[in-house]
């Protein structure tokens, strides 16, 4: 990886690149759109066996121990910004930016600890669009088939091969919320988002993990459609 | 219009502005993603006695004559570069850039013509977000309550005290598509999309047109949030 990153950016274009992530800086601004609201955005409404949570994912990176030392430097950790809905995930203080295709840059992308035995980018298909990526539709960890992207830390860049989508909206269930909706790992069910922008999301994939709280994850394009922050009622249902 | 551009933005912030405009043009980059994608992503689907069309409006501004003149310079008039789908309405060759409330820039935004009454902004919430403008859901042309912009020509900039909208999910019908889908002027329809990424719209505003074809706008968020590129059915119901 490190020896692929080192041929398909000179020093002139990192160079280039960086002049243009501090320019940006400078003046206090990330080119595209897209905000953290993971947790922010969250809304409660009834339904046992738990609450029903629906988070909105911005683009975020998950990333190696390995891939960690690269961008951040040898022996470098994740440090914890903010604490995720789940129990053990958080938001990192670590960014790096991202260089797509055509030379365009999203910087001030946040890594989501804690490290994993793989590196991903999810972003948007706005994001896609922009960057010049056609981004597969994947569930989180399935790479099969999936455009890579070069990604600069402050201290060395790196070109993933594979790993970039966009990632399936989901729903993390126990097993009291499988049984709960009559539904198992892998399953599809439908979101409903009551609200000026109404909008039901059909295949919400059902992800099961036993120690997890009901959460659903959407993106910011999906967040923004039906724009999240001004539901008035939301519902789960097959 | 024109005095308080003038006091908006002095002669060294438009400079400043100039400098990044031209940069981006140079490195062949528009900050905030977001493709023109009218007509381009119409689908037809059966359905008497039109077919269903959808459309993905990208960010676009409606401008009044005199404004036109204020941004293109004495005489100015539209000239097309492209026919919409709705007959007499185009895509022109103008350009704008839009400077939001936080001094961040999206250049090339299109103009659509014809030329109208009232000049408009429509953005999607990922724009909004980008720029720091909380953009109401507004159908077009109702302006009460909404927020300003500054938009900068080639030959001049003006400051809108309002007139910045998300414009509302909405289906322009002739009497006879009302009469099928038995709705009037003002009600609302849904819209699924089926696929990949499938979703159902709701409110989808109706919007009476004598002379029209049958055509529902929906915004880059809405067509990213469905991939409505790969989309395998579409239907309108109530």
């Amino acid at each position: 990886m490190i020896g692929e990153a080192a041929r398909s950016l000179d020093r002139k274009e990192v160079e280039q690149l960086v002049r243009e992530v501090l320019q940006q800086k400078l003046r206090g601004a990330t080119p595209p759109p897209a905000r953290e609201r993971h947790a922010a955005m969250g809304r409660v409404a009834g339904g046992p066996p738990n609450p029903l949570v629906v988070n909105v994912s911005a683009r975020h990176m998950h990333v190696t121990p390995e891939h960690l030392e690269i961008l951040f430097g040898r022996g470098s950790k994740l440090t914890k910004m903010k604490d995720l809905y789940q129990e053990g995930e958080f938001a990192s203080e670590q960014l790096v930016t991202l260089v797509g295709p055509r030379q365009r840059i999203i910087p001030n992308v946040r890594i989501l600890g804690p490290v994993r035995n793989y590196t991903q980018v999810e972003l948007s298909y706005t994001d896609g669009i922009y960057l010049g990526i056609d981004l597969p539709l994947r569930i989180s960890g399935n790479h099969e088939n999936t455009p890579g992207i070069t990604i600069m830390g402050p201290k060395g860049a790196l070109t993933l091969e594979r790993g970039v989508i966009r990632a399936e909206r989901h729903v993390r269930m126990s097993t009291d919320d499988m049984n709960y909706y009559g539904v198992k790992d892998g399953d599809q069910l439908k979101l409903k988002i009551d609200g000026p922008c109404g909008v039901v999301f059909e295949r919400v994939r059902v992800r099961y993990h036993p120690k997890v709280v009901l959460e659903v994850h959407i993106d910011t394009d999906e967040g923004n459609a039906c724009d999240l922050e001004s539901a008035t009622h939301m519902e789960l249902f097959k």
